[in-house]
């Protein structure tokens, strides 16, 4: 890991999290915030100092601010620290890149612009921020993630090698993509989606209780992110709201196609653009969710599919997994599906098809319930 | 269990389930099917005899037909099989028992017809499909899953109860329920989220392959249904388009409304409309996920998280089940988060809030690295 000393502006999850992994590897941290208390907290979590006059000259810095104000500061940053490379981490990136570069330009010129601007890299490590602060940092918050990092015209090569170091150091994947593209992608991959699930999600407002006594893993899994903040996602949705409205439109438009034929099909089961248009939307949906990649960035694997009835009590699921163990199969996935009423849950565990027959047989020679059928309600 | 005995018209996945589970207690069992090699495949898989003239009379029929001639097929039955109890196991259900009305109104009169209709009691075991066919059949197919039953204004009573106990009998969890409140529950909770799924899944067809390298666990969860059948799922919302357009309405509505708001917001993060419309969609959504009823009916409980980084290699989700099993504590739900990139995995344990700090020390102290932090992408 670089050994240059790190400052972090910004001690709230993120910054205190890559502050932690920079601690543990020995590396120098002093830190800046806006607010003394969360400064202090994060220094007490062991985050690293609270920066002074005195605190040695950074060589890396990272932005870890609230993304409406990112590029600003980065900027500043920039003029700041002469020879240090600027990153920040917010989850949205042509608008910071435009206002660091605005800033510089506002107060620098000529060379000293362009060998300013050479040293931003702005970065996005795509972690867990479910909840908020130093309180939650963690040094592992970044183990197994994406992490993307984004070139642009002006940049200096060699610094976005460095900032690809830091984050294999950090135990995640670097992703190099341009900002637009990066925005894009997150739109498509992110920020709908979030909106697709809370817009479903609200649907179950003014039901009947009853009816959501009907509700499987289906609708579970749907709406799982829309117990996400609104104030967080706010401010990721204004900042990206073009590319989100690009992803969104062709979906409304679509919709509101299927509306139109389900309204034309009701009373009529046999009509045939009900079909036409459900077919459809299966299909494209059947090719759309057959691209998203796999474990280890590999491309999508077929895994095989055995339920187990694993009775709610402790210790059961610690059987189930020593039996598989003895069994000696790797477990791809797995998920405990809900049950309604019963206390027994059903396992479902993914694995290699070549494996399944042989973990089947093994669980039912240990006693255990196995179910080979699929997992969805209709 | 009832014993009398039980014919089965239909042998595909439920009707084969249904008569293996019946088998399994000892009851007579006898099977219909328009195809002799589905019904031949079902009496080899020991789901029971093919019908003859000899067969004794049924005092229960399940119709396990495809839905679109579901209410021709009990109507049939009900004047085929005096004093049995029809039942049927279509997915929608208020236009079945409208063609089972008026087929028997069709062949039989005044107190013929009121004997008659008295005996038909809808059902909706709501179970897995994802495979069809005999081939997927299982005893243990309803165990855990609830189970709907429809009154309607001319049913006996006591027939109610019957299929109620054979529910019961079958594991499933019995609700009593009309035919419409039904169908437009599972228009909300299952058919709308359908579509919604595809159609978000539909997005992916035409992104760049490096885009989807930044899916997170949010975009797999919400797209998992989208694997779903175009043919099934055609003739299941053909049957009940009225209800879903009554949920698919509003949402486009709201979604039309909010692509307006990320127009107007486009290049302008600091917009109010945008702020504002996430803000109430999210908070929305919040509100109405926080319906859906957690684990055995009872009310959503709110669990503790606590991530686990396990290597992926066989035996070692049966070394921290084991461990967890030693330290004595219930795991209330569990997942699996794939990983991009790196061999580990990190897995969500989901426990009760006085657990999480036992745990938390419990997995540290057996050398495995825990996270105690969020799962939401930003």
């Amino acid at each position: 890991m670089q050994s240059v000393p790190v400052r972090i502006i910004g001690a709230g999850l993120l910054g205190a999290s890559l502050a932690l992994r920079f601690r543990q590897r020995g590396v120098h941290v002093s830190l800046e915030d806006s607010s003394p208390s969360a400064l202090a907290l994060a220094r007490d979590l062991g985050a690293g100092e609270i920066a002074t006059q005195e605190s040695p000259a950074p060589g890396i810095v990272f932005v870890a601010t609230p993304p409406d104000v990112a590029g600003v500061v980065a900027g500043q940053a920039l003029l700041r620290f002469p020879g240090a490379i600027i990153s920040d981490v917010a989850s949205v990136k042509a608008s910071v890149l435009e206002e660091v570069r605005a800033y510089v330009r506002e107060h620098a010129e000529g060379a000293e612009y362009g060998e300013a601007i050479s040293r931003y890299v702005g970065s996005h490590p795509m972690a867990g921020r479910e909840r908020s602060g130093a309180i939650a940092a963690d040094a592992e918050l970044f183990v197994g993630r994406p992490w993307v990092i984004m070139p642009h015209s002006e940049i200096g090569e060699e610094n976005v090698g460095r900032i690809q170091q830091i984050a294999l150091d950090m135990g995640a994947y670097p992703i190099v993509m341009e900002a637009a593209e990066h925005d894009a992608s997150v739109a498509l991959v992110s920020h709908a989606p979030q909106l697709v699930s809370s817009l479903m999600a609200s649907r179950l407002r003014g039901c009947e209780p009853q009816a959501l006594e009907l509700a499987g893993q289906g609708l579970r899994d749907l709406t799982r992110i829309a117990h996400s903040d609104p104030g967080l996602w706010a401010r990721i949705v204004a900042a990206n709201s073009a590319a989100i409205a690009d992803v969104l439109e062709p979906f409304a438009e679509e919709l509101a196609g299927l509306v139109t034929a389900l309204r034309e099909g009701a009373g009529n089961s046999m009509a045939p653009g009900v079909h036409a248009a459900t077919s459809r939307v299966l299909a494209h949906g059947n090719e759309g969710v057959a691209r998203i990649p796999g474990k280890h960035g590999g491309p999508p694997r077929i895994y095989a599919e055995v339920f187990v009835l694993v009775p709610d009590r402790p210790g059961e699921l610690g059987k189930l997994f020593s039996d598989i163990g003895a069994i000696g199969v790797n477990i791809e996935d797995f998920q405990l599906e809900h049950s309604h009423g019963q206390s027994v849950g059903r396992a479902l565990l993914l694995v290699d098809p070549s494996a399944r027959r042989t973990l089947a047989r093994g669980l039912e020679e240990r006693s255990w319930q196995v179910v080979m059928e699929g997992n969805e309600e209709a």
